[in-house]
């Protein structure tokens, strides 16, 4: 992974202006598509057109494990992790259920799962057989580091020449979000206990215990709260994947479709490594998670859809794919008052 | 129209229980994927099985004018309305972009456009050419409203002819959030004020007169709040057909995307002649115009979306369509804990 991310420079704003100026001689009253016009502006200023396209869309999913799964943070065993990757192959998940309702090529990376995957069709990139349990050590070293942000960087890559326009970036990893809370506290220096909730099902009793391992962890790690160093000593390696997988998008300005609570922090990595990554990211949905709405809020972002969902895999992002593809084809395919003979 | 609704009885619940209870066997965390959830259960009470089918949806956009149009209530002239038809009719309006997104069964019917409109696929269905001034005089007769009811029968008719699954029900007809407010208010026993917003685009100064023109003519017309009362009294000809169509697709149980502001007033009308109405009808958005929030409400209505879009034709219902697809197959496809050895 390059630790250069000079290339990824901000993009200008003509687009934006010219996309503007064209929806509004479009047959309806000016505006009257609200945010959908917003999306289709998002979408010219990302490809630098005023016809962009976002088909086909390439998910990925990356998954990993997390020594911190150990404390009993989560409601589900870590074995889970695996037998989800088994599940996305064989394509009896939600995220499949979705991806081929968008008719998205999809693809599952195994970026740190802590048993061997003897799945079909997963992409092996394990890094390591999950974090260390960042309540005793760093969760991984500079270079796993390293290594986790390129196997997002290869992802990109893959999907990109595959065809993808547009990337919708997915997780599987138990014990997930209370990496991504860690993260997220460092990041933003704020208390944990508003930033941890429930994740897949965390019984009430047992979410003081949870925030009582990240607070503990945060002071013992003391990461402060740069984005690389944050990530090695409580991140995760699927967090961290997503994060490099959103810098190579950047620089290539392809769209990414941000899913929840795990796939927003890992966005607010990658935008505080390098802040033109917001401009190629659009927010799918709100979840139940609470960390998420300040998540959503540190990076100014108001998502298309709410939900009240909480399942990861990307599968609210690619639940909100068929918006940003309504948006394309309506500033592409829409006549004009003047074509129409519409009065204006 | 048979104003006998007697045959539309309310479902019974078994199928609610036995979906919920199937959805916490797929593999996800129970109810992690929140509204969408809500929205399988809906559709299995709806269809009366357990693997619902909304493809292919069926649009109809019914077209109307206002005699209340020429108290200077909207921001484009009468002729906007035929002109709109014929640009559905070269599908060049945002709905056809969307119905093609989607591949729906799209028709347009002609309920009351005031002139002549030859464009090409236009049902023609022409009750009267516009309703009445209903700043002077009742909108419609009696036996005017329920032939425009009885359109909407026969568009459902139509629909399920050709195999639709799904209703997308939009409309078009300039002046008719006067007449949506107007019905609105009357059916509520409201004052009118709050109800009353900038339909496509009144500038501030127009909207008092709106208000107005709509106090004026219900203290003139005295309609009370029985919903064909109302309807003859200061309704459109496109909103009776949508209740009419809504009340055919009840006895069907063919569950019913109800678009924005002027849909779900319709939606409103069609239950409370009916109640059992509701159970068929899924809210699609929350518009930008004031009066929605309310209407919803009466409805305990809570839209998928909220965009802040204003613009009709069925184009909320139809964006928000594939969240009806993915519901329908999240049920039927996803594999269970079960069948893919994930430990619960």
């Amino acid at each position: 992974m390059p630790r250069d991310f000079s290339r990824i420079t901000p993009f200008d704003t003509t687009l934006q202006t010219r996309a503007r100026a064209y929806l509004d001689t479009l047959t309806k009253p000016p505006g009257s598509l609200g945010r959908l016009e917003d999306l289709a502006v998002s979408l010219c200023h990302i490809t630098d057109t005023l016809t962009p396209h976002v088909d086909p869309p390439g998910i990925v999913v990356f998954a990993a494990d997390h020594g911190v799964a150990e404390e009993g943070v989560s409601a589900f065993p870590q074995a889970v992790t695996a037998q989800m990757v088994a599940n996305f192959a064989q394509g009896g998940a939600a995220i499949n259920v979705f991806a081929r309702q968008i008719e998205a090529r999809i693809e599952v990376v195994d970026v740190g799962v802590a048993s061997d995957v003897r799945a079909e069709g997963v992409v092996d990139a394990k890094v390591r057989r999950g974090t260390r349990n960042f309540a005793r050590e760093n969760a991984m070293s500079a270079a796993e580091l390293d290594q986790a942000l390129q196997v997002g960087v290869d992802a990109v890559e893959r999907a990109a020449r595959a065809g993808c326009r547009c990337l919708i970036l997915g997780e599987m990893g138990i014990a997930n979000t209370t990496a991504s809370s860690a993260v997220l506290a460092a990041l933003l220096n704020r208390p944990v206990g508003p930033l941890v909730g429930a994740g897949t099902g965390l019984v009430e009793a047992r979410l003081a215990h949870k925030i009582d391992v990240i607070e503990k962890a945060l002071v013992a790690r003391a990461p402060g709260s740069e984005p690389l160093e944050v990530l090695a000593a409580v991140g995760g390696l699927e967090l961290a994947a997503m994060a490099g997988a959103m810098l190579a998008s950047a620089e290539r300005r392809l769209p990414v479709v941000v899913d929840g609570f795990i796939a927003t922090v890992a966005a607010l990595a990658a935008v505080r490594l390098c802040p033109p990554v917001r401009e190629v990211l659009i927010f799918s949905h709100r979840s139940a998670e609470p960390g998420h709405a300040v998540a959503l809020e540190a990076l100014a972002a108001t998502p298309l859809l709410e939900l009240d969902m909480r399942l990861g895999e990307g599968s609210g992002a690619a639940l909100a794919f068929p918006l940003l593809k309504a948006a394309c084809a309506m500033i592409s395919e829409m006549a004009t008052f003047e074509n129409a003979g519409v009065t204006r």
